[in-house]
Parts: C-alpha cells; structure tokens; sequence
C-alpha cells in the first residue's frame, strides 16, 4: 500500500492531458468551468513497417508487453503472415482479430464487436495501452470508434494499408459508421496517437483503390499545395502504374513518392491536425466533400470518385465566381482524368438532391453557413458560406457542357463501389 | 455568395474552441501535431426550471427557434405536461423523444435510437444546437453519449431530474452504456453546455431513487467538504422525509437544501469538471467506485448502495492503514445508517471477485496503478496505488465483525435494484 503525490503518478495515460478552472458566482446558484483536452499524435513514414530490422512498431509494443492488433481481412490475407512474423521476431506475443472491413461494414455492430474483443470481456486491454489498427478507411474509421469509446478513449496506433488511410482517413481525428441515409452520421474525434505509412504495402492494393485513395491526394494539392499539383501533373500516372513505385525499381520515382506522400499528410496534418476536434470550418479537407455526403451512396460511387465529381464541378463553379480561370479548372479537370478519377456524374444534376446535401451539411457544419470549399487560384482556397440555387443551377449546366467534350462525359474508371449496400 | 474571413465566422459551435501546432523533422519522414480542445460547462441552481416565468430554457432556445428534447418517461409522465407548458407560454415549438431509461436500458441500441431521432434520419438537428436531456443517471449517460456520437459531438443541456443526475450523473462528462460484463464499459466524455438543477422535481422521486442519489452527496462530503458532512449529520433524515425540503413548509430547510446542492456540485466541479476528460486518476468522486463495479451488478444493488458499502468498507481500510481513526469511520457508517443507505453486503466477502474487480478497474484507469480513494480524515482523501489481498482481507475481516453489531447486519433499505437485468 502506497500513497504516491505526485501529478505525474496519476496520469491515465501519457498521450493525453488536460487542465480545468472553475469559477463561482457569488450568490452560489452557479458554477462554471473550463476545460481542456491535450493530445499529441505523430504520422511517420517508414520503409519496411513489418521488416523486423524497422523498430517503430516494436518500441511501442515491447514496453507494452504484448500487442492487440484489429486487422482488415484483406490486409492480412497479403501482409498477415509479414506481421506475425515481425511480432515473433521481437518476441512480443500477438493478439489479432481479422475483420471484413467493406463500406457495408461500417456499422455500429461491427464497433461492439470490435470493442468487445478489445474490452473486459476480450483482451482487457489497460487504458494506456495503445491499439493497433492495420487496414484502409474503414477500418481506420470503425475501429477508432471502437478505441474512442472503449473505456471512453484508448488510445491506438494506425498503419495506414491504402492511400485512403494513409494520408487522410488514417491519421483523421474523425472516426465514424455510416447512418441509414447518410456517410459518417455517428462518430466520435478520435485520432491515432501514430500513424504509420508504409508506401510498400500499397504493392497489394487493387487499382481502382490505388486509383480512388489518389483521389484524396488530388484534393490536397488542388486547395493547400501548387507544388504537390505539379507533381502530380508529372508523376501522377507514373505512381498508380507503379503503385507508388513499389513495382519496377526507379529510385528517382521512389523519391518522389515519399515526397507526394509527405506532402499529403503535411498538408492534411497543418489543416486538420491542428483543427483536430473540428471546433472551425476553414477546412481545405472538405473540398470535394460537400455535395458528394449525398450523391455518393445515391450514385454507388467510390468515395474518390465522388470527391473528384465534386472537386471539378466545384472548380467550375469556382470560375463563375472569379476565384479560377478556366486553364487551371481544365489543369484539374486533366489531373483527374490522367489518373482515371471522375469528374462528372449525371448524378449531381439532380438539383433537390444537390439541394438537400447543402442542407444537411450546412446543419452538420453548425447551421449558421454552408462553408463549401472551392479553389482559389490553384494550390489555395476559400469558403464559399452560401450557394443558392440559381447559382449551382449555372455551374452544373456549364460543368455538364465542359464535360461533354470528353468522349466518355467525364466518367472514371471502375467508379462504382462493388459491394451492395449504396448500389 | 459570400466569403468570410473572421475565424469566429468558421466557428462549428460557439461552445466549444481548439488551437494546434504542428512540427516537422528535418529529414522530412514525421510530423508531430499538439491539439486542445476547450470546453466551457456550467451548472446552475434555479427554483420552478418549466415555470414560465423562469427565463432560463427559453433563452437557450428561442434562439434556436426550437427545443428538442430526450426525456425519461417517468418524468415525462409527472412533469411533462409541465415541460410542454412552459415552452408554449414561449412560443418555443417542443419535439420530445420520450425514453423509458432503466438500467437495463443503457444499451448501445437505446443509444442508436436516440440518435436516429436527433440526426439526419429524424429532427435533424444542427450541429450547434443543442439538445434537452431531461431525466436521471441512466438517461444522462445515454442520451448524452447519443449526443456525443451525433456528428462526432452535439451540445446539449442538461435538467438533472433524480438526486444523482442532479449533482453527479448530469453534470458528468462520462457518457455510456453497459457492456455485457461491466457497467459503463463504453461511452464518451461529453458533459452538458449547462446542467440545470431544480429540486422542485425531486417531489415525485420514488424513495429509494432519493435515498440512493444522496449516496453521492455523502460521498462528495466524506471526501471533500467536511461541513457538507456536517449539513448531512444534522439534517439528512429530514432532507429525505421531505424529499429536499419540497414538501412541508420550511424555510430553514429549503436553505439547508439548497446549501447540500450547491455544496456537492462545487465539489463534483471543483475535481471532476476540471477533470473533464479524465486525464488524471486523483479523483476524490471516484470513491466508492472502485471494488463496486463488479460487486453491484453480480449483488443486483442500487447503484448508491453499492457505493455506501465500498465507501464504509474503505473507511474501515482507511482506519487499518492510519488515515482515518475508528470515530470518524463510525460517524461516516451513522450518516448512511441514518440515511438507510447499506453499508455493508455478504458479496464484499467474495474476495475473487473483489481481486477480480481491482484488476479490472487497474486496468480502466491506466494500467499502472489502482489509485482506490480512501478518506483520509473526514472531508479529506487519498489514493492507494495498491491493495494487497492479504490488506484487503483484513479490511473485510474487521467491517464485516464491525457491521455484525447492527440488528441487519449494515444492509440497507430497498437496496436492491428492481428491474431484471443485474438481479
Ligand atoms: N475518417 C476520415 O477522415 C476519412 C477520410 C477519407 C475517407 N474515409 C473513409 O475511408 C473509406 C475509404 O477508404 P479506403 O479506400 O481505404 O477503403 P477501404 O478501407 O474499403 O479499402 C479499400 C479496399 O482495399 C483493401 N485494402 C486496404 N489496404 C490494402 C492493401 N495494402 N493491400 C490490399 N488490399 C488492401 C481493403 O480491404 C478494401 O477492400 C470510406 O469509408 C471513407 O468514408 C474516412
Ligand atoms: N455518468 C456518471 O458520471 C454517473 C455518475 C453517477 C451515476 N451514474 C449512473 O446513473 C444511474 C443512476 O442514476 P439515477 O438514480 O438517476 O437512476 P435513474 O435514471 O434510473 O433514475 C431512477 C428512477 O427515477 C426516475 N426518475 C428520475 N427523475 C424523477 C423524478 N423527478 N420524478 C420521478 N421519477 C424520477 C427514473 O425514471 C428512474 O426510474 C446509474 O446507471 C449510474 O451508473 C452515472
């Protein structure tokens, strides 16, 4: 029996803090505090994640003494055996629980079971003692809920399979199921406190989530990174033939992959982890992702896909404004392309659905405005507060008449998810 | 169209705020981001919370030009017709959800229709408004978890109905439901804008829900205030006869209740609201709420019971290892007795089961350390980092040789919980 004094001694965990004041009004009817969370989390990149000469993952596993690891099923059938192998190596004993992580699976259920292999009735695992997480984004999304609300914050650590979860959903605060009519209705903030990114395991990947992930990427160098655009004007196509230069053997491509990826994950980390519990707007991330919350499961599309229909018809809209000139909507517009993304769908020519998503997202984003990113000049952005209908009226029309030069109107290849649940 | 600059412009919810950095290293391979997230809470006495002439639901929403509310069905039935009233005299259009919340009732599938009601599917609440949570402990932690999931996070206020949701559930942060083995085993911390406390509602309480909230006052005072201990020596038993001094006519004890309220909510903010994500295991309110996890729901009890017998059987601990003499173990077991709360069970005895429920909850609070609250002299307390069995025994040993001197043996009056789930 010990009383031990000080602060440090009784920390939950040594990946968060916080701090508190309390005020008292003088006729002691009311109190009032504040308080604040603090977290830290770390996005590395490594070569080699399941080599056992990379000791990332062993420093944080062999003081733990074991490791609880939740796995995409797909992710282990490739790189299982690697990992296994990795956690024998360093004699650190290995729990898995491989699950089917489709876009179907991002459901509440899936969470609980997670969380109860996790929890007091599976692993027991101790509140400071860090998950793995090894999947693309819906694993990244479903198992970090099941981490946020397990013992009501455990932390974990991602290794990001796919580009998805490498650079965006994987070191997100934002995890999330999907609610019967809308993406990402339930959630919680909740991000890795490390997040591996490993190009090598995109080796796996199949083409078209090679092609939708790159979508992410896109994104971030259209509103946040002129140089990350050039980039990808240069190397884009070269990268998804190559997949990210793990086939063939081209160290100069294999430098500029790193570089794409590190400006990816800058870009995402500047904006959003630094706006780690989406308490402001100004987000460059939502490019893409304002209409598309809507036309995406009506469409059955892959998310990158829907991302990039909304990025070039927001592009559009963005010349009508005056914040783009057509050259470089049209540079977007072939990024896209050269990579096989979408950049029409007739989709969002439906305008009361188009309506209904400002709707519902202007609520989501706080109900005082709509806050759609567009471009501004390329490799920038701003907020747009309101569209009204007139005016998305017109840039649809006028995206429609610019997509219609292409023989195919715009569509992309192998767009349309494959499992059942939004088809 | 419009483009705004000001940041507050971009604000999600003007209740909640979050700064970031972010740092690079050289060799561009890792990026660290710190983020905060700040909260503002607050807890406010008011006498005749749904009479018109109390402004204060009405100035939360008018503005929101609605009120939608999660209310417990038993309330609904007592005062519902009052709370529909009220926002009429307002002109305030009200939309209930009306929840049976016992606790088998928090589930994740309670939790789920909540949020269907609130969200996208339902009254589509935006995301800086905020929802009433009108009810107890059960529907504090369910409804406010609703609220957290809902869009990652949706404010709400909350009215504490029952004793505990008043001073300890309501204004709480920790959200959640049952897991199938342990109580709370997921959820969120997510605390309330603003808790609203009027003890006018605790006239229709059922006594047993009044004599096991005030469990937690005695708790907060054992701990932390010893003049609110005092308060409960002398008028304890007549608070209770007069379910917090709301029937009869006296002036003098309406004082004295509202001094007990207030007491107990500065306690519980003074350390828990500046707590507010649990970042620290010095929590004086977590006394009683250690060995209590398992031994409630395999005994079937209340939960304020279960937490008398913990704190008495800590006392007598307390007194073993020199913090607390025999008269003032005596003096906390006589304000519970006097009160008819338990303070001693034949469950406490099983000693697998408590060395069960110590390794579980070592676990809950960080893995490193046990951290039970012990009083250390009345109205002060401390923390064991360990409990060694042998200790343990001894404890149990000597309380149960102690309550053998009562007629009952140290149980309590309707202790047990009724509905089927625990018993
Ligand atoms: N939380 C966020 O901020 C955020 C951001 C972007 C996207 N998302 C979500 O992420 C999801 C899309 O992400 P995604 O593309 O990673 O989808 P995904 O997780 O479905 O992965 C795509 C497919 O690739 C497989 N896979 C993953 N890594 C692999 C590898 N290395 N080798 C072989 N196969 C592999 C998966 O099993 C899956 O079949 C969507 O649900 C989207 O809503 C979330
Ligand atoms: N989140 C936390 O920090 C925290 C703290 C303490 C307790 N709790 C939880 O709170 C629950 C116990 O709280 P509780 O005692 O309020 O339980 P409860 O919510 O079950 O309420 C007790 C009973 O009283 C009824 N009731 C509530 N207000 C009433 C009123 N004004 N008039 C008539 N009936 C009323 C309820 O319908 C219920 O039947 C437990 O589940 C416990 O785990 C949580």
């Amino acid at each position: 029996m010990t009383a031990l004094r000080h602060t440090d001694e009784y920390a939950t965990s040594a990946h968060y803090s916080g701090t508190g004041d309390i005020r008292c009004d003088d006729d002691r009817r009311s109190l009032t505090v504040g308080a604040t969370f603090t977290l830290r989390s770390e996005v590395r990149l490594v070569d080699g994640v399941f080599d056992p000469a990379t000791p990332d993952l062993a420093e944080v596993y062999r003081p733990a003494g074991r490791c609880v690891a939740v796995v995409d099923a797909t992710v282990d059938r490739f790189h299982g055996a690697a990992m296994r192998a990795y956690f024998s190596a360093h004699g650190i004993p290995l729990t898995t629980m491989v699950c089917r992580a489709l876009e179907e699976d991002k459901t509440v259920d899936a969470v609980c079971r997670m969380a109860a292999f996790l929890g007091g009735d599976g692993c027991d695992m101790a509140r400071g003692e860090p998950v793995l997480v090894v999947g693309g984004g819906v694993l990244a999304d479903t198992a970090g809920l099941a981490c946020a609300l397990l013992n009501r914050r455990t932390p974990y650590v991602m290794v990001g399979t796919s580009i998805v979860s490498a650079v965006d959903a994987g070191p997100s605060p934002r995890t999330c199921v999907n609610g019967t009519l809308m993406k990402n209705a339930l959630g919680a903030y909740h991000p890795p406190v490390l997040t591996l990114v490993d190009r090598g395991l995109f080796r796996t990947l199949a083409p078209e989530h090679l092609r939708h992930g790159v979508a992410e990427v896109v994104k971030m160098a259209a509103v946040d990174d002129e140089q990350l655009f050039t980039l990808l004007q240069r190397h884009g196509r070269a990268l998804l033939d190559t997949r990210f230069a793990t086939t063939g053997d081209d160290p100069a491509l294999a430098a500029v992959a790193d570089e794409v990826l590190f400006r990816s994950l800058y870009a995402y980390m500047r904006h959003e982890g630094t706006n780690m519990f989406e308490t402001r707007q100004d987000r460059p991330h939502a490019y893409g992702h304002t209409w598309s919350t809507k036309f995406e499961p009506v469409a059955g599309l892959l998310h990158g896909h829907a991302v990039a229909v909304e990025m070039a018809l927001t592009a559009t809209l963005a010349t009508l404004v005056g914040w783009l000139d057509d050259d470089d909507r049209d540079a977007l517009l072939a990024v896209c392309r050269d990579l096989g993304l979408a950049v029409h769908h007739p989709v969002v020519e439906d305008l009361e659905l188009m309506r209904l998503a400002q709707e519902t997202v202007r609520r989501k984003r706080g109900g005082t405005a709509l806050w759609a990113v567009a471009p501004r000049g390329l490799g920038r952005c701003d907020y747009l507060a309101e569209v009204e209908g007139s005016l998305l009226a017109e840039a649809v029309d006028r995206h429609r008449a610019r997509c219609g030069a292409f023989p195919d109107g715009g569509l992309g290849r192998d767009m349309y998810l494959r499992d059942a649940r939004w088809a």
